[in-house]
């Protein structure tokens, strides 16, 4: 069971707080991705320096290495990776699609081959309960089936029926707990009378949450939208939304506009390793050889450790050299850059200037194709 | 100019301060290398965590990628990459002839081709003397060049002499400043007569200080000691004196007993990257399975982030993700391993007992083969 309180609402924006076992989350939150057991090129201290109060595990990776069981054993996925706040972990559904080798989906679950060794493994909404039970979840995923974009009329009504029946067994797997929530997932593709059938579904059976699944699939950013306008605020008033693996920033203040409190993406962290930085003035591609001689912090207007201390120019260096510092601090400064996004999204909702906000950043850089 | 002062001597070991423009080192001192503008896998306030004064930074690599020009106009190197400690650069020398292409030397210096994109280069004892001023290095070696061991005598003999006619090259091209120093390096290879013309010129000459170089290079501990013997004692008492390229723990403890003040060496860095942990326990190899459910700290003696906020079977599991956190805390470990034993050497002389250390040191580990 979880607590969540909404303090402001701008049309459909809302601003929040939601209360787990290991702490508070204000909403609107972006959680970084911590993919198997770390924040990819950060120590967990640079990560809540950020601002960050959530990141997310996946159950996928984490099962297959080091194991659930494992992580169990060292006290849960807090104390193995020394981030003692809140942690949402993903079901494992989507990646069980979208990495595994050989599957064979059954009513019952999905078995499927490792994508390290080639294992043969199983997974169900009672395995995926267990798991994320073991990982020691503030926030569970049910666990669904993910289906391929495009993908026709008939597929997609199947595949998000089952995973109506999955959420229903995950929520009767699912041992509730003070500070620990399940969330259900919306699925139905781009098709609204689906995902109105699924929301149905899923208020019917009870969660401390609503996640919006199957977009950022390549659907493109208008047709992302126009789901949400119909799907977000169709969603309980009084409990979280998050929109899974959203986004770039336009999408995340487009979907706050429409009524989202919860986001997680690899790009903040995956784009700083390849070399590209969000700045408030777009983004940049360090690895440019116009950065080389640059004196200037990567933004002006950023106040994180890799602004403070070093130029583009420097930056430009360690990304040419191949050097492992590159990859700390771009990621180090994305992930402070979509931090400090909520915190502005946030203030300019709580400021009853929300609508301003997002019409002034929507011209700005959707206008620029640069975000 | 730097300024020297010994505090304490036991038999041949010495605990000083070395006084540079950038501040001050305690002497033993073990300076982690920078290569190319940063500790690799390191942020430079966790360098300065591992208690470490000084760092190296390499003429070769800074000369090709960013170029000493580049640097100096973002202000030196200190700045350049945020390290506002003290910084000693290497004369490029010694990886001219281990890291570039087709060499051509002359007595006026070394034609070469950079290893990164085969453009062609020159460096004399002028030029070297050049870029690290511009890299604003507080301590600037002379340039000299090295032979490959094993080398016949008249190889050696005839190295030595022209690296000597180079030495005195660089004390006319060095710039002298306060705060700023310039180390002559002894050569003459496994020869004692050699070793001894080589110290005979050098003090001729008159440095801040004096390196011995041509040693690490496989010729083995025992060796290593034998020419120690005879030429760290030889050098001018009242200089500091740097082993260049050194090493194993054990070889810097047998060395300080012998009466060297500095080294470098990139060996806790690059095996923190590839998996190895030093221990007070000896050496372990991260990614044997042996520590996946390991819940000890890396070692109980140690203070390092590394060793109070994670498991061993965390850090084997980010080895074998191949996560770059990993790299990043067995660096730091490790760094931080070497400084604290260079404390506990410090501490030992201050207090008259480092024969004693050093006996105990060098029969646990180097019966054990360990270090």
């Amino acid at each position: 069971m979880l607590k969540f309180e909404i303090h402001t609402i701008n049309q459909k924006a809302r601003r929040g707080t939601l209360k787990t076992a290991h702490g508070n989350i204000q909403t609107p939150a972006f959680m970084p991705v911590g993919t198997v057991g770390t924040v990819k090129a950060m120590m967990p201290e640079s990560v809540k320096e950020t601002g960050a109060e959530i990141i997310l595990g996946n159950t996928y990776h984490l099962m297959l290495r080091p194991t659930a069981e494992r992580v169990a054993s060292f006290g849960g996925l807090h104390k193995f990776m020394n981030w003692p706040g809140p942690i949402l972990t993903d079901s494992g559904g989507f990646q069980v699609m979208s990495l595994s080798g050989l599957r064979k989906i059954t009513e019952e679950g999905v078995t499927f081959q490792s994508h390290i060794d080639g294992s043969k493994h199983f997974l169900s909404p009672e395995r995926s309960m267990e798991i994320q039970y073991l990982l020691d979840s503030d926030i569970t995923m049910a666990f669904d089936e993910c289906v391929k974009y495009p993908a026709e009329y008939k597929v997609v009504q199947k595949s998000m029926e089952r995973s109506m029946r999955w959420a229903k067994r995950s929520k009767e797997a699912f041992i509730d707990r003070d500070g620990y929530g399940l969330f259900g997932i919306v699925q139905g593709g781009m098709f609204e009378d689906l995902r109105r059938q699924s929301i149905h579904d899923l208020t019917a059976i009870g969660f401390d949450g609503y996640a919006i699944g199957g977009l950022a699939v390549g659907e493109g950013q208008d047709m992302m939208f126009s789901v949400l306008d119909y799907t977000a605020c169709a969603l309980p008033d009084d409990k979280p939304r998050y929109l899974m693996g959203v986004g770039r920033p336009t999408d995340i203040v487009g979907a706050v506009y429409r009524g989202v409190d919860m986001f997680d993406c690899v790009m903040p962290s995956r784009s700083g390793r390849t070399g590209q930085a969000f700045t408030s003035h777009g983004v940049l591609n360090m690895r440019n050889a116009c950065h080389i001689d640059d004196h200037a912090p990567l933004d002006a207007e950023c106040t994180c450790p890799a602004c403070r201390n070093y130029t583009r120019g420097y930056i430009h260096h360690l990304f040419r050299a191949g050097e492992i510092l590159g990859s700390m601090l771009l990621t180090m400064h994305n992930i402070h850059f979509y931090e400090n996004l909520m915190k502005q999204i946030r203030e300019a909702i709580s400021e009853n200037r929300f609508e301003e906000f997002h019409d002034r950043f929507m011209s700005r850089f959707q206008n620029e194709r640069k975000m």
